[in-house]
Parts: C-alpha cells; structure tokens; sequence
C-alpha cells in the first residue's frame, strides 16, 4: 500500500505481550498489533490486512468477492495456520522440543490438509479468490513459502509452489 | 436479515462432509456452507455472516468499524471457538470419551482466556465492537451462551452474562 510505518519489535518469548503495557492495547495479548496515530489499535492480522487494504484493488469488489475474499482469510486462522504455522514456531522457536512431537505429529495431518484445499483450488485458478491477486494470497503466502521450516515438503503440491513462484516475482515483493 | 432460505442438514458424524458432491462444493469439507440460487457457494461461517449482512447496521461504517468488527470474527475462530465450540462438541457430540479428557482440560485454559477477553471488552461497552449490536456479537453469542455444554461456568463473568441476556432481549432474536 506504498503507507510510512514504524516497525517495533515484540519478543513473545521473552513475555512482551504479557506485560500489562501491552495487555492495555490488546487484552488477548497478540501479536501482530496495529497502532494507528490517533491511538486506536487493531489486533488480528488478517483484520489489520482488511483494514490496510479496504477499497483497494487487494481486497475491494462487490459483496460477493469480499466474501470470497474473507472466506479463504478465515480458512488461513482456522484451518492453516494452526498446523503449519505452530509446527514451524515449535522447531524454529522453540527448538522442537521432545514433549512437542506429539503435537508435531498431530499437526502434520491438518497441515498437509490445508496444503491439499490450496492445491485443489490453485490448480483451477491463478490466485485463491477471484481472478486476481489480494489479501488472501498475501494472508496464505506468509506462512506457505516458509511451510518447510515447520516440517511441510510441497513436492506433491505444485500448483501451490507455482503460485508462490508467481507471487515472489510480482513488482512490488518484499520478502519478510 | 429477513431474507428467505433453506436450511439442509448434514450430519458430520454420519460423513455427509466428506461426500465427493460435498467437497465438490467445499474442499475443506465443512459446514456451514452457503449455496446461492446462481450457484456459486460460500464457506466459513464468518465469511458467511459478512456476505449476508454486507453494507447493514450489522457490518457497515467506514473501514475502521468493519475491521473492528472483523478483528473480533478472528477472535472467534482463533482464540474461542477452537476451546469452547470444541470442548461441546466433545462432550456433547462425541459423549466425553476417555481418551479425550486430557484435551478437554487442556482448552479449558484456552476458552477461560477467550472468556476473560470478552469480559474485559463488556465491561467497557455495551457491546464488542464500537458502539452497536454487530456480527460480531452474533458470532461470538453463538457458543458463548452454550458454553455451559462445554463444561465452561460463566458465574465469574458477569459482563459477559449480562450481554447474553441482551442479546436474547432484542427485538427479533430467534434461538437456535
């Protein structure tokens, strides 16, 4: 969106969200957070994509495509996020711990799950919702093009590789 | 939203989800699912709640009031209904089997969490999102005020107790 931020960093680990400063902005103590310059906030990073990118051509149309849009924003927090993403925090954060595989192990059959739902979708269309590139794509990219570093191989998932591949190279990219 | 509809069942426990004609019209193979007359559907149940009260006193305002809204639909399906909606589903649905106790204990942490957030939020305001009656609230008061099928006890949370009772209150409430 081309807009000036300041980027503070948080350190779960060390308890920064759990301090009372924080909780004060965000009483689920959470990160991503938004600050805005009149002093509200935002929590949750697909509201905070919602609200960046309202009207734009990343998350704009009628009712029916912002729904579309939503849809795959939700499916992102319920049905994606709590496998691939916890898998990749639990080896790369927490150094996957051996009271951990278990969990680990669980969270392998919900993540190659999602995985399948991109891949069935990606080999009908270009991009998750719609004909074009939005908030879902930038929403599921985050935690896919890094699947791998929470134990997720995309071999048997090429359409969801070209469609990284196809995101990475759009003008505009900054990786993370 | 006074709109007409038809209500199907599916029954998850007898796999009506994993039917090819359903993941033909979902691949996530959940419900709920909408079906509109040109045949186009809609999965997720919030995405399901924005789409139908798009533009409405329920989800209107300027980008600021829908993200705010939309911030607490990811609250719903992250941080609530994964320990509340899952722990009835277990012991209402599945009737508490004993392999299952460990993990109905571990989201009671969860769910008191999400519970203490919302508490926190209604004893500021009337309801969860800026200053009216909202998806919002239609999404959380869904197994909120179950939650007691859940084995969840809402004695320590009055502001919670007493926006339940709103909400049953209101002109045109209807129970499920």
């Amino acid at each position: 969106m081309e807009m000036d931020y300041d980027w503070q960093e948080v350190d779960i680990l060390a308890g920064d969200t759990r301090t009372a400063d924080f909780l004060a902005m965000n009483a689920n103590g959470k990160i991503p957070l938004l600050a805005l310059p009149d002093g509200r906030f935002l929590a949750e990073s697909n509201a905070i994509l919602c609200y960046l990118s309202d009207g734009s051509e990343f998350f704009g149309g009628e009712a029916f495509a912002r729904a579309d849009i939503l849809q795959w924003l939700f499916f992102e927090q319920y049905s994606h996020e709590p496998y691939i993403a916890t898998s990749r925090f639990i080896i790369q954060y927490l150094g996957s711990p051996p009271e951990r595989q278990a969990d680990l192990l669980q969270k392998k059959e919900g993540g190659y799950k999602a995985l399948g739902v991109m891949e069935q979708q990606l080999q009908k269309q270009e991009f998750l919702a719609g004909d074009r590139y939005s908030i879902a794509d930038i929403a599921l990219f985050a935690y896919t093009h890094v699947a791998d570093e929470g134990g997720f191989d995309l071999r048997d998932y090429p359409s969801v590789r070209a469609w990284i591949e196809r995101i990475e190279a759009r003008e505009n990219f900054t990786g993370m």
